[in-house]
């Protein structure tokens, strides 16, 4: 785990996809080397890392991006290609001993506590404490946030469509065209099932993350086709291994299912048969279709069952269909209706349970009106608004130096929101005896804890009049200490590990506070010893003498 | 150029940052295996990529992310370790020879034309043209969508700020810790350089890209001083190299400047003091200063100044000051006269001239109205609305089937605007005389193409009464053929090129089409062959009978 430094390590970082240390804003930089010119390189200093203001006007967050950070801080190392740039880039004035003092930099300084990745968190409690020498701790500053920002969106974003869609509906996620570029849909791609989705349509994520992958055919593979001579491979062997006449079993199911579906049968395409034949020969156990690209009703459907019913005959048991354009809840009714109807006319059970996904620009409101208007879908895969966080494509965490050599720093801020609680802090959550977390508490790290059916005071952080004593059934620490002398200091959860942890920490938090519309606000609150402290600080630092 | 294909490929790629081909959709794979399996490899396909609507209620959009296509097809191959993971994870049923095909496959039989990168384009008319075997193009689709729509929002959004701008506004991207994570901060500070910005924070862009980086300190910065007398390194050389007390100096200022500015000497901040001077000793000759930590007009215009006019005793003379928060145009005007009071005063030309550096949550909106108000700003700063695309964070670009063995293939749909233009097509941008863009016209690509001075009938792809008849002084081939053979056929441009590309395309479209509110719609056409083969092809396709 310890930081090693050679002359391979830029190759490395490449290979094993580490963010680099350049990929942060020159005024860290300029930053770091004016502390370095003003001898405040071993000043001690404390960030904390928070938000807000929870995305999406919800209540709760979904803390994630922790994993990435820890790696970067294990790798955190200047190239020497990254010095020349820096070199050739920073003022000539710049002192050459400043390039020394980089190029030796690494994380083993850095003194790292985080709420563990996947847990749900709330405004203002923040996420991390960053302690270290001055100008390291400031020099992590936007690639961490870089690195939590976008995961803890995706992250809450998924889980919104998670509660919205309730927990038996598959969820996938589509999202890599419109994603920020290559790694942009990568993110989103792992992001999205640690919030609750059930995979994904991009194949390297599953690759490099093992997480499930999902897919059959868009429009083009029917478009391609435009003739019922068109399937090249008309056999296809049945279960036992006997080559069959698949094309006119097909042909045959497609004109009894017409009479009775009342379908016409010139009308449907005979290009969407042939394309539907050619998928099932290639995919006999797992053949699901698109059956929006003529008609739905009209065509799609009748040729799905066709072909679906051959399978059978050969022993085989179709998959479903996937709709992407139409009504969708209307749409799925009737294909819901027809399954179950051919499921009752020729006693094939299964052909009534078939699965019916969605698509098609599906945002959280599209599932919640189509829960409204009733369907029969059990699967949706969305992108756009999945991957993008339509809805607000930011989540606003700032990094936040809260105390230097044990001084307490306060920014203040004419809006009293912006203001920062000072000093090195710990963080609880406190839970009631049916299981809910009842509130977060802030407290100053030399504080006692609460304790379990031990009677403690939260006031609110900047309303003087709100109070509130609590009597937790159970007080959780929320930091735990990640890393520190350039090590892990405990191993990191699998991917499906955080993915509980974020299904565990959800079921702790009340309904009310989950809820899509108009949820009731969590509260986070300071001690009292807290409440002073940042009030006295703020008086003395505030100037006299403004109009209010 | 050719594509060599060996052990360490894998390798070769992830060093070069360049996108695999397992970057896609699972389902172009099963529908490669579908065609592989239907005996459709040798199909010759034709795909157009296009968009259907300009994003950010606009009506230009500007093209970008075709040299990263060109790098993915000329590294376009299936690793060994892609093919065992593609083998685990598709059915037990895919036969063995597939995968054999599949780690087989390069881009040497795939044919693209695009319009050159940075050219202004418009809704239908194709991007790029990709022509080959029918499961190989498809194969592209996914990755080919992923790389171009997010560089070309965010290259549309950039010109957006900088006609908002105008042209002698400094713009710079501070977007990074908001972007999806590494990499979408990396391709949003490359695109919004290609867009119109003049520099980015971003220190791994500048150096990967060459993009001018900029950049000073944060509020962290001056909160991590308490004091006057914290600034340990007292003493600065003058501009001949002579050592002197540039505390005492910069202290002598502030209190000769507290008089005439009439601002009280105690209300200023003594830690942002000290901060100026620390940050003015390790930058004498870039000296730009966050003035809002505490109070711009009580405290961070006193002692930037004060600090400012020391430097200017010892032969420097300071950049200017950084605003981020509070009424950025009463601010800017504020710090501007104070500038142009203590230049008269003094006699100091420059210092009326000193930067303003805007930035806080800028949008393209808060650009425009701070140009109603009135300010002073030489240079915003613009972060999270940039690089998310927060008024439309997904462009929606589509790659269509159009042709497979030279039979032409239509999506119909009953939404007029989703049907697609089938066929092989040229496109031409029609020139005006005096220089500005008339219209765009698509035809078949046998047809003869137009000709300057001559008359041509350019139609409404839709409405039949549309129909106006174009004289033009100029025709522009908008297609290039970038790709053949395995081969890139044609040098590509440098970013600068490219950003010089968007200059000149944006140039040639009249102002009432590029305005930010209300513009008015540019024409895109197709000729009256396109026009007839079109909606020919489409009577014979859509089924009759549908009440309308």
């Amino acid at each position: 785990m310890a930081v090693e430094v050679d002359g391979d390590f830029e190759q490395l970082q490449k290979q094993n996809g580490v963010v680099q240390p350049l990929l942060t804003d020159l005024y860290q930089i300029t930053m770091a080397y004016a502390y370095w010119k003003g001898d405040k390189c071993n000043d001690y200093a404390v960030f904390d890392l928070f938000f807000r203001k929870n995305p999406f006007s919800g209540e709760f967050t979904v803390f994630a991006g922790l994993e990435e950070c820890l790696k970067f801080l294990q790798n955190f190392h200047y190239s020497t290609s990254d010095i020349e740039y820096l070199r050739k880039t920073l003022p000539p004035s710049v002192e050459p001993e400043f390039f020394t003092f980089l190029s030796n930099l690494t994380a083993k300084d850095v003194v790292l506590y985080a709420v563990p990745e996947g847990t749900v968190v709330f405004p203002r409690i923040p996420l991390l404490r960053v302690e270290g020498p001055l100008p390291l701790v400031q020099l992590l500053e936007t690639t961490i946030l870089t690195l939590i920002n976008y995961a803890s969106l995706v992250a809450t974003n998924a889980a919104r469509y998670r509660h919205a869609a309730g927990p038996h509906i598959k969820l996938l996620e589509f999202g890599l065209r419109r994603a920020q570029g290559p790694d942009g849909g990568l993110s989103a791609s792992k992001y999205a099932y640690i919030g609750g989705f059930d995979g994904t349509s991009n194949v390297l994520a599953g690759k490099l993350f093992n997480i499930p992958v999902s897919g059959t055919h868009a429009h083009a593979f029917i478009m391609s086709y435009s003739t019922f001579d068109e399937s090249k491979v008309r056999r296809l062997k049945d279960s036992n291994g006997e080559e069959q006449d698949f094309v006119s079993l097909a042909l045959k199911w497609q004109a009894e299912l017409s009479k009775f579906l009342g379908v016409i049968l010139e009308e449907a395409s005979s290009g969407e048969f042939s394309a539907f034949v050619d998928y099932a020969v290639a995919f006999p156990q797992s053949f699901l279709a698109l059956i929006d690209t003529y008609d739905v009703i009209r065509s799609g459907l009748l040729n799905f069952c066709a072909v679906a019913m051959a399978l059978h005959d050969l022993g085989y048991k179709a998959l479903g269909v996937r709709i992407d354009s139409g009504d969708l809840a209307y749409l799925s009714n009737v294909a819901r209706e027809t399954f179950h109807n051919i499921s009752d006319k020729y006693n094939v059970p299964w052909f009534g349970e078939l699965m019916i996904v969605a698509s098609n620009d599906i945002n959280e409101d599209t599932v919640i009106s189509l829960n409204e208007q009733g369907h029969k879908i059990n699967c949706f895969g969305i992108g756009t608004h999945l991957v993008t966080c339509q809805k607000q494509p930011a989540l606003g965490c700032v990094y936040k130096l809260v105390e230097v050599n044990k001084l307490p720093c306060i920014k203040l801020s004419l809006d009293m929101e912006k203001v920062t609680i000072p000093g090195r802090k710990e963080a609880y959550r406190l839970y009631s005896q049916d299981g809910h977390a009842l509130i977060d508490l802030l407290q100053r790290v030399d504080e006692p804890p609460p304790e379990p059916t031990k009677r403690v005071l939260c006031r609110h952080p900047f309303q003087e009049s709100k109070r509130a004593y609590v009597i937790p059934s159970k007080v959780e620490k929320l930091y735990q200490l990640y890393w520190k002398d350039g090590k892990l200091c405990q191993p990191l959860p699998t991917l499906a590990e955080v993915r509980q942890k974020v299904f565990d920490s959800l079921r702790s938090v009340r309904p009310d506070i989950k809820r899509n519309l108009n949820p009731t606000p969590y509260k986070v609150s300071v001690s009292d010893d807290l409440y002073q402290f940042m009030h006295d600080l703020w008086l003395q630092n505030a100037p006299i003498g403004e109009l209010f």
